[in-house]
């Protein structure tokens, strides 16, 4: 378990400098102080720490979860000593401009140096990227008042923040938010009700936690455009000093994974004194908050991905160093058996975790990319493009990454075999873990809906345009670079099918046929990070065929990566024509299902 | 969860006495004393006694798991307390002759009567499950001393069995036993080895387990065929005495889930003075345990089955009851929300868990019909067709239901929500329990390349044929009965694929290119199953319609299995081509990648 790398290294810098030439970002005025020198200490302080001091935090905390005592939360004494050792990793404004004294790192490494975190103990760093999107959304849109009291403390880690979304009879219907929030004449508001599954909610690790809450302003027209956020600390400033803010830790939820964070029930105001300030106009909470979702959900995709990889990279320990049974048609029963990698079906399981895990990363990246070209590109026009890929992207990323990161996660037991279904070993944990990402952040039917119906139908599919256009490059550099023409063709041909296919149900859409349109998203979203993903294995192809070239080394690294690309290409590739004639079919099995028949 | 119905009673009826007629089965002389009767008495108090008294045994069992106490096994109390009601249940012996003590039930009956129990806490039954697997090897082949001595308390369960196959070196590689089995002049072996991985293998419910193992006996063959089967039991008599027998239990694995029986490591003769007693022919051990295997095997499909419905149940439930948002295109904010069962992707989740659930069930009743007829039916010849497609269905209700369960399970937590993934609720629980089963009594791809290289090849592929003869029964009743012709079509089609396919790999194995030939074996198996699950679901919408012609009640009912079947064929079976072009392809990525590339 110690020698378990997280996240492979290698991969880290064929992406960042091979793939993606993170270089050619530093370039741009805000990120001209960097460079690969700079880019390469963080990421080797962040490995050390992730493997060293964070790793063996993991089964104990797994073990032992953050529970209730006396009214709140008491965390594991492991995350207790761990927390300062994170916040003196600078993780949590990195990003952040210097001015709110963050370290104005590009995303395109920010998310891979938070990558080694995540898969060493993702509830722990959880606590960090949770108030770093709060501290975010009170910089964006906060008060100068809260931006001087709250935020610094928030980016020092001093104070945590967390998302107060959703509530009891809510879960993603945001809507039906009732938590009530009363004007008074001394600039606060006086809040009340209820809210649940609140990620950090309470922990006895900082003094101070400042809850980014939704709830309705009295007198708010009903719906979403009634819902305002606000800025709600467990305790409040008055002059210098703390005082409780009725903010009160109703119970903890024993969750299946993630058991190192805990998710709480709170309630605000039993006492009539919760004191709360609006961040952002009133009324406009959603869209404020939608900053953060946006933030949440492709950390959650991160999430994803390292709690893929590092599963599969126990795995594949585990398949080289246990011997068990010869190969196929092998007749000598004395003959030494052999490490299972040698079975063809071992071989399969660890390529298709390595082409999920490397696959989705790479989607990853490519989108932080997108994120730090939508904030600093030179051109409004390429600010602009950016942007629609970012906004696109974001359900992909979070969804599909959850969704086959559960399968990758799956296939690590089923390689350790018996062993893996045991609490000795770490994959069980691993995939329970996992299985939260499709849930929480917006659940995958929440993300396809959001792709289908807004992103990429939004002004006429220019999303999905410039899309083509990224891809069409891809395509070009892998031809150029000799990859396999037939696979290059094979993409080229499936997007053509996400756009036809689009174009016919944004067809049904506009004649009025939304459910029909929206029956199979979920098959839609399938079928569109099937097509993303594929993307960039031909990009990873491509820059793997111009390394053997330039004799790079190690050449066995590039032909992984060939392999990889040829498995997702050739084996997962194909599924489009099925989940498109599937979208377009109609099949109306679950529409004309009544309740009552089930 | 109380109200949860772990299994449709109604679907059990349906598919006992429309779909597979089982009052037919009575007719044979071996079961001329059951009727339906008969069989609605005994359902029906397994279900009552299922609901009542297992089901909450279920949740304190997994909070608290048996564990290790001063070198031996304690089991939860409230296991304790159910043991000796299960006992009274009489499942043990239920298909067993009466001359052992049994009811003679046909196991079509019997899956079904044991499905609620399972439903309901699977580690709780799995004790009798192995015990009577465990009575029936030495019904069979035990000698007349071990079935006076041993049987009769088995069958009772004055005595618990288990299966001792695994080594800490082995996994599924049988061939590479270490346990050694010395002769004595006194009839009994002197045993000496390890064991893993042993369900039930040491508890205080029972003052005595018996533990079928395998072991080699002092000079014999390398390999599989030098690999014995013995009774060793815990406690040996010695007259009426039961004194120890140097079995010692050296250890319990903390699992993921099935946490209601320890899996314990077994050390056998530490002392020496570890009798015991051959079972079958020196040797022959693992044709002799292949028929426990077997019935393993399908008890294990069964058991993946039970934990989906009973989670299926619970979702369904919860979407019913559950409200939350609007209908899609709803503009009025005020309006009340609806139970989520109305949202179309609840809908889809549900039904694709119902397809699952009830598909698998519906063969894994078909199998245990053939396993009566290869057992008692009138004629040799149908006797041995009977077992051609028992052997074949065998690994597919094993591997589908355990594969797909598993999917099946995840969409329950899914339906859920964040409360799926909390331990207040029960689906993240069976999910838990549910990984095993692509595990245990032989892994997915262990019985993939049984299907494969054994199951369909076989006598020049005589299982495939009568198969088809099968099938095209179902088709035919389909056509008769109204079944939207393209259905059956579909089905017959994917036969004809199956069959090309099969030819075609049987082909690459004779001309030498087993590894060629066997590189997708879980592809094919996917394959196989998917068809097999189809011709279910056809077979069931043929019943569903005469039903609905023959205006049986509810409608609702047939309407719902036709939706179902119509979501199978039109959504899954699709993917036979995209399989099918895999098993042919070559595709060689994972049998390419060196292990030094990953």
């Amino acid at each position: 378990m110690v020698s378990n790398p997280l996240v492979s290294d290698r991969n880290v810098e064929f992406l960042l400098y091979e793939v993606f030439d993170v270089e050619q970002i530093c370039r741009l005025p805000a990120y001209q102080d960097h460079s690969r020198e700079t880019f390469d200490l963080i990421l080797n302080g962040a490995r050390k720490f992730a493997r060293e001091v964070v790793l063996p935090t993991y089964k104990p905390m797994d073990a032992e979860p953050a529970h209730m005592v006396a009214g709140g939360i008491k965390v594991h004494p492991a995350m207790k000593a761990l927390y300062p050792k994170l916040v003196e990793q600078g993780g949590i404004a990195a990003t952040r401009p210097y001015e709110v004294g963050g370290q104005q790192l590009p995303h395109t490494v920010a998310t891979l140096v938070a990558l080694y975190g995540m898969a060493a103990n993702l509830s722990a760093v959880a606590y960090l990227g949770l108030t770093a999107g709060a501290a975010h959304l009170i910089e964006a849109f906060g008060s100068d008042a809260l931006k001087a009291e709250v935020m610094p403390r928030m980016y020092s880690g001093e104070w945590t923040g967390t998302m107060a979304l959703t509530e009891p009879q809510v879960g993603s219907s945001l809507t039906d938010v009732r938590t009530r929030a009363t004007p008074t004449d001394r600039g606060h508001y006086l809040l009340q009700g209820n809210k649940v599954f609140i990620s950090g909610g309470d922990q006895d690790l900082t003094e101070n936690i400042v809850h980014l809450a939704l709830a309705r302003i009295d007198g708010a027209p009903p719906g979403i455009r009634g819902v305002s956020l606000f800025a709600i600390p467990k305790k409040r400033l008055e002059g210098s000093k703390l005082v409780p803010n009725d903010v009160h830790c109703a119970g903890a939820f024993h969750k299946m994974g993630w058991r190192g964070i805990p998710s709480i029930a709170l309630n605000f105001g039993e006492s009539g004194d919760c004191h709360g300030w609006l961040v952002g106009p009133p009324h406009r909470g959603i869209s404020c908050m939608f900053q953060m979702m946006n933030e949440a959900r492709l950390m959650i995709g991160m999430n994803a991905i390292a709690t893929a990889s590092v599963a599969y990279e126990e795995a594949l320990e585990y398949a080289r160093t246990r011997p068990q049974g010869r190969p196929l048609g092998s007749k000598d029963p004395a003959a030494p058996q052999v490490p299972i990698i040698e079975h063809a079906d071992v071989r399969r399981m660890l390529l298709r975790q390595k082409a999920i895990v490397e696959g989705a990363l790479s989607l990853g990246v490519q989108t932080a990319r997108y994120a730090d070209l939508a904030a600093h590109a030179a051109t409004a026009e390429e600010r602009r493009r950016a942007l629609l890929l970012l906004d696109m992207m974001t359900p992909i990323v979070k969804s599909f990454s959850a969704e086959k990161g559960f399968e990758a996660n799956a296939l690590a037991v089923q390689v350790h075999g018996g062993y893996g279904y045991t609490s000795e070993y770490l994959p069980e944990a691993w995939l329970r873990d996992q299985k939260l990402n499709s849930i929480h952040e917006g659940t995958t039917c929440m993300h396809s809906m959001d792709l289908l119906s807004r992103k990429v139908m939004a002004e006429q599919g220019v999303a999905l345009r410039v899309l083509g256009e990224e891809i069409s490059g891809a395509i070009a550099r892998a031809s150029a670079a000799g990859v396999t023409p037939a696979w290059g063709e094979a993409v080229g041909r499936a997007v053509g099918v996400v756009g036809d296919l689009t174009a016919y149900l944004a067809s049904l859409g506009m004649s009025g046929k939304v459910e029909e349109m929206m029956r199979h998203s979920v098959d839609y979203l399938d079928l569109f990070s099937t097509v993303a993903v594929s993307w960039q294995w031909l990009l990873q192809a491509a820059v793997a065929r111009e390394g053997l070239a330039a004799s790079r080394l190690p050449p066995g690294f590039y032909e992984g990566k060939l392999c990889a690309a040829e498995y997702w290409i050739r084996t997962e590739l194909p599924r489009v024509d099925h989940l498109a004639a599937l979208c377009r079919s109609g099949e109306g099995s679950y529409a004309r299902m009544d309740p009552g028949w089930f």
